[in-house]
Order: structure tokens, then sequence, then C-alpha cells
């Protein structure tokens, strides 16, 4: 009998695959799901180009390549036959494949994540929709055509070869020494090269620092509220988180003192400038508290400070790694809030055993950055332009800010408060009792509004009704109008 | 008593910080660091003028900033004093800083991470130096102007904006899309693209199948020798290894099948194509033998096919996900191979609710991916200039590997043996065992000849002596050089 190869091996024209390769997969497909099975002998060649309507010349080459492949043998005057000592596969029906089916028990198996995406939520816009983010800078601005040159540069000077050969695996040695310097001219850091390693932004140095130090069941010190992606990774590694609540002057040092005698910590995830989501700056006699606290208590710590540099109101504020801490903070930052989503570089700086570590932990997740970009980067710090590049976004950012700000404040009071932040991105709108920001947000994009900020409605956020309303990304007439849309979607809830 | 002030507060110029910040981030150190307690009043801004030798106008602007930050006050003729209400502390003595010391007890607390790199290999190479790597693509092929120029073309359009609104959290939708058209033509996968997510390169891909599938104590198999950063992963989440030995047919399936009698395994890592390190490739019986197995064991199966497209004897041998498997094979691969090192993108092919969580777990360690490079890789994928670069690349990578094997084979049959693989960029080169591969490594850079492929010789991988010889990145006259200075090495040692 002989099976409807016609059907059984479908041939695409045009294709990337030359025919005679679609019909010996066809085949080797047939044979491993048993439909062929060993010992077999296939048609002749000239019966199998009639069936196909193809040349005879291809099918040669069909089977010549299954020969090759070790799935078939010529066997001199009695033709072409499927290797005998192929484990016998039971067969199956003649439905189409469908590869990669959903094996019944997968979910049970795999790790349990929380979702990413708000429920109702849209995962594309069309060009007049408005969307408003968590605080994120506006590409606008970013300069990129510098950046295309200097790639090109590099291409001129070999660069590509080079770079990979001296493998720096903490990030390429320019960018760590580049960062360092810039650490230290902004942040008073007084680091080295070897106290910094590059990450895929300060996510990927979060991620790192929190499997170097957790062991499952430790006890971990958040902020309450607190950045979720940061409780997430915390969870995914076992830890049993404990909440200090931000008030006015950021983390309640009291309340951590507190809970500090309560038990075994092992690790303090804090965020002292323009927090996440609340954009409170921590105050001063706080930070020194915290500081002894952490003396005191011998407590490793993350400190945060994803956009240090977008401080308005005076300059930043010098991170806690600036000051004396034992070498057991890990400071963490990152480039992309500088630039734009699409340049994922940070840093993470600690004691250098710390650096080590994580160097190597790293590679485990992905072997090295994209050095083409990291040294473009390095010398856009090196040349000043970085600088000059935050300093213009800053006096951007700073008007947006006032404007937001006063537009929402002139038009809502009666459904948003918010205190007007010190610095950073975006603005921390918590709207009142009477207006459920889940209805907002179900509602907003009816209107072509997408307010994307992080939200804090739900489980045991449920009573912050909060929104991150990021501001830098929108140029003044995108401002007024999403605001005028907001005020309309709130007037129509 | 006047502290030495001029000394604690140095002041660079030119710096990128204003003098006046150099004076008051001075004095916030002064003051976290205890040297300035709480209470304490400033000398006035005539006389610090003087101390530090600046404009008093700089002092008055350095304290505005110390008010406006919460660290001093401007007491109404009094002067300026350190706010009272800060948290003392004990004053320590006045040597330079050193942030981010070495914490004591450090290294215990982290997590243990083998070593990166082997001991006296050089981190930096010079012009004249001649590198061997592990089996990497020639840059000098890569299409560079044509990322360039779509990169350009992306920025015209206003396209980064545009792809970060539409967030595609399994990376751009029109890779996702084009990569799974690319893995349909050329491996016979038959998926679309809600199967396939992009990571940074395929070590990303095993690190997250990895975090998503094992707990700490399971089960895992993996071929002797192995991919060592695969182990390395595994065994870092609590992974108990058990090793099936490859021969000339690739992993041995009846070892395998007895070993899979005396437990429950969690997970099988495998490298049917071009096994890494040894470069053999699975025979078609064993392939089909260990699909049997896949199923009858429900095992879950990461393929790694990290560089199924470079085959020379033949076409590429199918991947096991390309058959029938239940939804149990997560199939990984990577653009990398195909572009060089700084391209760190791949992907990961799994039944639909892995990649589900497998999105969500990325997410934990790298927001996102490049989606400027993800865009430009797509386009270049379905304009068929990829398609094009593999040919092309194929073909040169085909010769070296004719020169190399023939060199080697010509001039060292005494010193080493190996067997010519079926396709990749490396041959696994096996000393013989008058010749300490520990030996010839440690020689051969006096010589400028730099053997960096990975090399197992140490450890419970002691009996190999083997190398691999990466011949892919090397032009004709770079090899014949790099096989000419071995042979002259080990005529020496």
């Amino acid at each position: 009998m002989t099976l409807p190869f016609n059907t059984l091996i479908p041939i695409e024209r045009p294709s990337h695959l030359p025919v005679y390769i679609q019909v010996s997969n066809g085949l080797v497909n047939l044979i491993r799901d048993g439909k062929i099975t060993p010992g077999t002998f296939l048609p002749g060649t000239r019966e199998m180009a009639e069936l196909l309507s193809i040349h005879r010349k291809t099918t040669i080459n069909a089977y010549d390549e299954l020969a090759a492949q070790g799935w078939i043998e010529a066997l001199p005057r009695k033709g072409f036959r499927v290797v005998p000592d192929l484990p016998i596969v039971k067969p199956r029906t003649f439905k189409p494949k469908n590869n990669f089916p959903a094996a019944p028990a997968i979910l049970p198996e795999l790790l349990a994540l929380p979702a990413l995406v708000r429920p109702g939520a849209v995962s594309a816009y069309s060009e007049d929709d408005l969307v408003v983010d968590d605080g994120f800078p506006d590409t606008q601005l970013t300069p990129y055509s510098s950046f295309l040159q200097l790639y090109r540069q590099q291409l001129q000077l070999g660069q590509p070869q080079k770079a990979w050969l001296n493998k720096d695996e903490g990030g390429l040695m320019h960018l760590r020494s580049s960062s360092a310097g810039f650490l230290n001219q902004t942040r008073g850091l007084n680091i080295t090269e070897e106290r910094l390693m590059i990450t895929r932004g300060a996510q990927m140095a979060i991620y790192i620092t929190a499997a170097l130090l957790i062991r499952p069941g430790d006890n971990v010190i958040v902020s309450e509220p607190n950045y979720f992606m940061a409780d997430h990774i915390f969870q995914s590694m076992g830890a049993v988180i404990h909440r200090v609540p931000v008030d006015q002057e950021g983390m309640d040092t009291d309340r951590l003192a507190a809970l500090l005698q309560t038990g075994s910590f092992r690790l303090l995830y804090v965020i002292p400038h323009h927090h996440h989501p609340t954009t409170v700056t921590m105050s001063s006699a706080r930070r020194m508290h915290l500081l002894n606290l952490i003396k005191q208590h011998q407590l490793w710590v993350i400190e945060d400070d994803y956009d240090y540099d977008f401080h308005y109101r005076n300059n930043p504020i010098l991170p806690l790694a600036s000051a004396e801490h034992e070498g057991r903070i890990i400071y963490i930052g990152s480039y992309t809030k500088l630039l734009g989503p699409s340049f994922r570089i940070g840093y993470l700086v600690a004691a250098r055993q710390i650096v080590e570590q994580a160097i190597k932990y790293r590679r485990l997740m992905d072997i090295r950055g994209d050095f083409m970009m990291e040294s473009a980067l390095a010398t856009l710090i090196d040349n000043g332009a970085l600088g000059r590049h935050i300093k213009r976004s800053k006096k951007i950012y700073a008007t947006r800010m006032e404007l937001a700000a006063g537009l929402i404040a002139g038009t809502l009071p009666h459904a948003i408060h918010f205190n007007k932040p010190q610095g950073g991105m975006a603005l921390w709108l918590k709207f009142r009792e009477d207006y459920p920001l889940a209805r907002i947000l179900a509602k907003a994009p009816s209107r072509k509004l997408h307010l994307t900020g992080s939200a804090y409605f739900e489980g045991h956020n449920s009573d912050y009704n909060s929104l991150r309303f990021g501001f830098a990304s929108l140029p003044a007439d995108q401002l007024k109008n999403a605001i005028t849309t907001l005020a309309a979607v709130i007037a129509g809830s």
C-alpha cells in the first residue's frame, strides 16, 4: 500500500528551503511519527516523483539526503529502505501536526509567577492613543544619532572583534571605569571600577543581588508600598517579606528599628531618593538613622537609586552608599532612565567580593552585554555629552512637572491628592475614595487615554487607590490633553 | 575648634560638579560620618570661604543647598547650625574614605559560584596576539551596516517610541513572528509566535527554563561531557546532576534508558546537533529512541540547538522538537552564533503555558530586550538578508573547517586526535596523554597563542585532556599561523 504522500508531504513554493529538503524533512517526520515503519521500502525515485509532482532528480537528491542523515539505506537492485534498526514507533492518526501542544499537567509543575499585565490593558496602541507611562524619559531627547555615529566609528576601527577578545566579564572595562568616575562625581561614591559591574538595567542588578543573598525562608524588609517587581524577585526566591510604611519623610525608620528587634533579617531593600511608587525623598534625619540601624544590625542593604539624576528642587541628595556603611550596601542604578527603554544598561556597586560573585552569577543568565552600546555610552560619559543630555532633560522635565502638577491641582482637587515630588519622572496620584481607580483605568481607554503607570488598588494595596503618572515623556500639549481627558473620565465615572 | 576643612573638603577643578555642590557634599559627608555633630554651628560664610579659598558667594550657595536638603538650619543673628535632631553618629578618625570596604564575613554569606576564568588566562590581548575561541562567528562577516541602516530608518519613523509603547513582553512581536517563520522553514517546527519568546541569547533561555522547572534536590540528566555553563545553572538551583556518556553517535540512549529505571528525573538537557563540547551529532536511531524515552518517562527536556544552521556534510538534521513530543520539549537557540557576540538575541520555543510563564520570569531579571536591534533583525529575516548571510558564512566556515582539520591531521597526528564534525564552528581536539593540556595552555601565550576554547582537563573532566578549537572566526592565514604555533608549543612541551 502506498501512503498518500502528496498530502502528507506538502511542498511550498516559493520557499527558503529547496524542494528536495522539503521532501526529505517530510519523510523524516513520517518515519519519526511511525507512519513509515523501520524496514519499509520507499517508492522508487520515479514513482515518488510522480506522486509528488516533482522532478525525478529532486527525489534522488531527497533520498541521498535521507541516506546521508542515516534514515534510509540504498539496497542494490532492491531500492530504498528505512533503516530497520530504528526503534519502532506506534503509528498515529494522520491529522495535521501540532508541535508543542499543551501537556496536560504543565502549569502545576512550573514555578508560580504573578500576572504581568493589568486585566483589560491593551497590548498595542494606535497613532492617536495617548499613553501615560510609569515615569520614563522622552525618547525624543535621546542622543540616538551620537550612538549611531559611535557605532560606525567602532566598526571602522575593527572594534567589535577587539572588544570581544578583551573579555570584560563585568561589562566593558571602559564603561566600568567611566561609570565609576561618573558616580564619584555625581554621587560622591569614591569607588574604582572593580567595585562596579555593568548589568542589563537596575532590574538585573536587583535580581543578581537577591540571588546571591537570599535563601528560602530568609526575612527581607521592603517599604510599604514597594516597587512591586522587587517584591516579585524576593518572593520568587522564597523570601518572607516584611513591610515598613513610607510617609512624607520616606521609610519610617522608627518602625524599622522596632521591626529589627523582633527577629533576624537578611536584607533591606530601600529607595531613599524618589521612592517608587510614592516619589517621596527620604529626609536627612531618617537617612542617618537608617545608616546607624544598618551598622547596628549588620543588615545587607540594596539601595535602589533608579532616577537619581532628575532632581529639581535642589541638588540630588547623596545616596546612603556614599556614607560609611562597612561594605553592607549594594548600590544599584541605571542609564535606562537617562537614555530610554531600548538602552538596558545599569550597574551594581558593592564591595569587591560581592561584585566578583555577581559577575559570575550574571554569566549564568546572560553571558555578556552589548559591548558596542557599552563602548558608545562610555565615550558619551567621557566627552561630557551624557552630562549635557542630563542637564537639558532635567530642565525640560522640571517644566513638565510644574505643568502637570499645576493642571492636576487646578482642575481635579476634588478627585486627586498628590504631593509635588522633589524630582523624578512621575507624580503619585491618590484618587479619593469616590473615584475607584479600577473604574477609571477601565473607562479611560474608551477616550483613547491609557494610564499604564504602576497602579496600587488591588490585593494588599487596595487602600492606596493610587497611580503613578509619568509626566517626563509627554510634551506640553500631550500633558494638557491627557489631564483634560482624565478629568472627563473622572467626571463621567 | 575649627576642623581642617581645607583638607576634609577637597575641591577639584575642573569638575562636572559646581564648587558649591562639592562643598555641600563634603559637609554632608562630615555630618554623616560624625565628624560634625548635630547642633554644631558651622563657620560663618566668610570664614568658610577663607578656609576653603573659595568665593564667599559659593559658600552661601553651599549653605543654602544644605538647608534645602535639611542638613543645616539658619538661625537669625547666630549663623548656620547642623540640625540638632539628627541622630548622633560616633566620630571616626579622619582617614581618607574607602566606600564599599570588604565586610569581613562577606563570602560565606554569598551563594557559592565556580570560577569563571581559567587560571593564568590573560584578560586583555595585544594586536599581534592570536586568539583561538570556543567556536564563534567571524564578525568580519556580520552585516553591521545593515543593522545601522535599519536603526537609522527606525529613528526616522519615530519607531523607538512606538515599539516601546506596544509592549511586547516576550520580545518584539515582529521578531517573534519572523523567528517562528524562520524556525518553521529551517527546522520544521510548525509553530506560531505565541509558542516562542525572545531572550538574551540561548544562555538566558536555559536559565529561565531551569528556574521554572527545577526545585532543590531535583534530579537532572546531562551528557558527559556537558556544556559546563548549563551544569552551573542547574547546580546553582540545587539540582542533583546525573551524567550519561556521549560517544560517536551522541548521548548513549541505552545508558539513559537504564538510568531512567533507577529513579525519578525532572529534566533532561540534551544537545543533539553538534554537541557541546564534543561536536558530535546524534544518530537517527538514537534520536528516535530518545523521543520514545521522553514520552515513556514523561521527562521535561531542554533541547539546546545553539548552532543548527552551520552544518556542512549534508543538511542539518531536524531537531527533536520538530517531532511529536507531547509538549515536553523546550527548544532553545540563538542568533548570536549567526551574528556575533554583541548580538545577544536568542529564543525559547515551548508549549504556550510554558512560554507565558517564561515571559513573566524574564521580566524579573531583565525587563525587556533591545527592541531596536530586535526590529532590525526581524527585517533582515523577512527580506532574506539573514538567509543570505547564513549561506555565505556556511561556505566560508566549511572551507575553514577543511583547512583546520587537514592541517591538524597532517602536522599533529602524534599529539592530537579528533573526529571531523558534520558542522559547527569548532573541532574537539583530544591531546594524547603525553601532552597534558594544562601545560600546553600555560605555554602557548609565550608564543602569542591564546587557546580560549572550553578545555576539559580538570576535576571530573581530568581524563578528557581535550579542547574546543574554534575555526570559524579565523581567516586562512591566521588558522595556519595558529596551528603552526600550536605545533611549536607541543614540540617544545
